[in-house]
């Protein structure tokens, strides 16, 4: 299939993930549930990983970007596969402690982390904490200061680089949250503030242009400002930056018109334009790093609904309801996202029926695909929503007090429970 | 203060709600915190209350729709104003029997719900149970039966009128996930289907045209149209209604520029209308039912964050990032709504500082505000954002693993926890 080659149809006309089939999952697990294929995570992080080796070189680093979607098994399945660990949040991080995650090779982004998250990174003993602003760089020191560290940092940079995408989740650009920007001179005087902080290294430079970008030109332009900064810091402040992080959002295709880079194709671009760049500059190869976080969660997921209302309104549109929506995937409500769906039971049977799937909450924005094309529904039928590994347990609710759904790992065939489904007692757990 | 009564601030400067420093609020629950007023929650319920009995008499109720805000401790206010409730999924009917509210007196509502929602219902001996559709109808109707059980139920009823809202949140129309159409005779034949249901019973019909609405005469366009519907299913079919039940969407003021009508003021037309009609018609007086939920929690919410990094971003804007964001109010990002927000410490300084409010999420949507006028903020001060009360908890996530802020209820100037600040051990309580 075009999202994932773990997705598959069987004799029986039954979608299947990774071999496992997607019907015997619902009845073992319930609806709503969330299937993770761990081949497709696997095979997406070696993508990234052999890429990056053969493209640019030992000197640099894969770094899962986790807000796509961290919970304790998918950092075991990074830890193995060799990758680092971006981590936006002490909620993130604890999770990576508790799956055992090497502090070493995580790093601490975010736009206003907390004095206490700051404190818990370094007691932790995190690699890298990526610095957004001029407050944090100050408290941090502060902080390394007063329990005797010397943490290594990155800045985050804006590039003044804007990815084509969609506008809520466009970064880059100096009109932004992230970072310190190039053009008005606040990123030079970061680095030259932290060059005096004694309890700092400053040893990279860290952006982030957007997401969902299926362009490499963006990045090509991306990393020839970064390095053209570095040089800069070189010269002016006689500092030596040996780490260059180009971040992420790779896009991913939700839909067959999406026709997303392979991870080799971008890497060989980049490390061409970044090898030509410091032979001109004159710079040493810094060590390269990149964030991939939904390119490597999207597609290994599914999400698998049962179908209950069918309301054809003639003349107007089908709603076909199902048992979750925006409490588990808002990515609709949120931005319009586009969603490929498939009867998952009769998957052979032609995809001609229009259909707007709906969610179980009360409000009308609840709604996981508009006037799309699946195999004509019946209630009881079991609805697969495609690429819903990223972003979608990661940014559930309980609106509506519905629980969460669990999340089913499968590998060659058999599954396994990596989160279990909420019960209504979890619900009012810290109701008093 | 405009949102609410309950609202002001003290000779120290610091914004007060129902006699209770927010400043110690803070210092005592930490940040970000809901904190509700319960006198502001109960004068609403009055409001609603008495202006129904004063308009319209005593063959009336007013309903709380919970999933504004819905947790143990707003069941047990709303049980002792005497309220009923609507919930919208098995998870909220769970939170109301666990907080003792009276089944008889809770309406279950939703597009969707599930076999074992609705048996669940029927287990609880939910008063009435709002249907929507006909795959419902015959599920319930079969249920019921296997329970032995009569099922008091009203029809959802799409009356054709769409108020004036966001698109989001638009309702009523034929082109709803929501109810039955009147137009194309669903209805009708709903209606028909029901009344030779053994194990049903209809006694209502039910609808909803919005939310955040403001003005009054959609709704009494609506009640026209459902009593001419009343009329004709009692001289075609026979079938006595005495209940109306007019929904929900009155508006409240998040900004100044909103200005809703009071209850009194809309029961007051809208009751006239019913009246005036029934006679015209000769149909008795129905017992007439409304439902508010954000209109009895929202004003008496508000949200507290600590203010963390300060960006200026010369001839751009200042983004001033607080300790919270879309996870625990995920409305600006959602429909782009408007808040009103003041630095709670100096809330007599003048509000000349224009500033757009970020979230700290690892994500550029994740603003709560843009352009906004506030006293001037440092790192530091504690910032008030003002009618959060409803549908802030209620779609709280987790996004970047953000635990949800605890809530605290204040009554005349002392406070409690009513919900617990999730830790991080919550966050991966399900992690397997």
């Amino acid at each position: 299939m075009f999202v994932s080659d773990f997705l598959a149809v069987d004799h029986q006309g039954h979608l299947t993930i990774e071999g496992a089939d997607t019907v015997a999952l619902a009845q073992q697990y319930g609806t709503p549930l969330y299937v993770m294929s761990e081949g497709q995570v696997r095979e997406s992080c070696r993508r990234f990983t052999s890429a990056m080796r053969d493209c640019y070189g030992e000197n640099s680093l894969v770094i899962y970007a986790s807000k796509a979607l961290n919970c304790k098994e998918m950092c075991r399945i990074i830890r193995s596969e060799g990758l680092g660990l971006d981590v936006v949040s002490g909620g993130e991080l604890y999770t990576a402690m508790a799956a055992d995650f090497p502090a070493e090779r995580i790093f601490f982004h975010g736009n206003n982390k907390t004095p206490s998250e700051l404190q818990y990174a370094l007691e932790c003993g995190v690699g890298t904490i990526v610095v957004d602003n001029m407050t944090e760089l100050e408290l941090l020191d502060s902080l390394a200061a007063a329990g005797s560290k010397v943490q290594e940092i990155m800045l985050r940079i804006k590039p003044g680089v804007e990815a084509h995408t969609h506008q809520y989740v466009m970064t880059g650009s100096i009109d932004s949250k992230f970072g310190f920007a190039l053009e008005n001179g606040e990123a030079f005087e970061a680095a030259r503030f932290a060059q005096k902080c004694k309890n700092l290294k400053l040893r990279g430079l860290h952006c982030h242009i957007g997401s969902q970008i299926f362009e490499i030109e963006p990045f090509c332009e991306t990393a020839r400002i970064m390095l053209r900064f570095m040089l800069r810091l070189k010269e002016e402040l006689g500092l030596k930056i040996d780490k260059l992080n180009l971040g992420g959002g790779f896009g991913i295709p939700y839909i067959p018109e999406h026709d997303p880079r392979q991870p080799v194709e971008f890497l060989r671009q980049v490390s061409a334009v970044v090898h030509e760049q410091c032979e001109q500059l004159g710079l040493e190869l810094p060590m390269m790093l990149i964030e991939p976080g939904r390119s490597i969660a999207a597609t290994a997921g599914i999400t698998l609904y049962t179908v209950g209302a069918v309301k054809e309104i003639q003349g107007v549109r089908t709603y076909v309801s199902v048992d979750g929506g925006m409490p588990d995937n808002p990515r609709y409500a949120l931005y319009g996202s586009e969603y490929t769906a498939i009867i998952a039971n009769r998957a052979k049977a032609p995809a001609d029926f229009k259909a707007t799937i709906a969610g179980k909450c009360c409000e009308s924005g609840d709604l996981l695909a508009e006037n799309i094309y699946i195999q004509k529904p019946v209630p009881g039928d079991l609805l697969a929503v495609l690429a819903t590994g990223a972003y979608n347990y990661s940014m559930a609710s309980n609106y509506n007090r519905i629980p969460r759904p669990a999340m089913v790992m499968v590998r060659d065939g058999s599954s396994r429970e990596i989160i279990r489904r909420e019960s209504y007692e979890d619900l009012v757990r810290n109701d008093i």
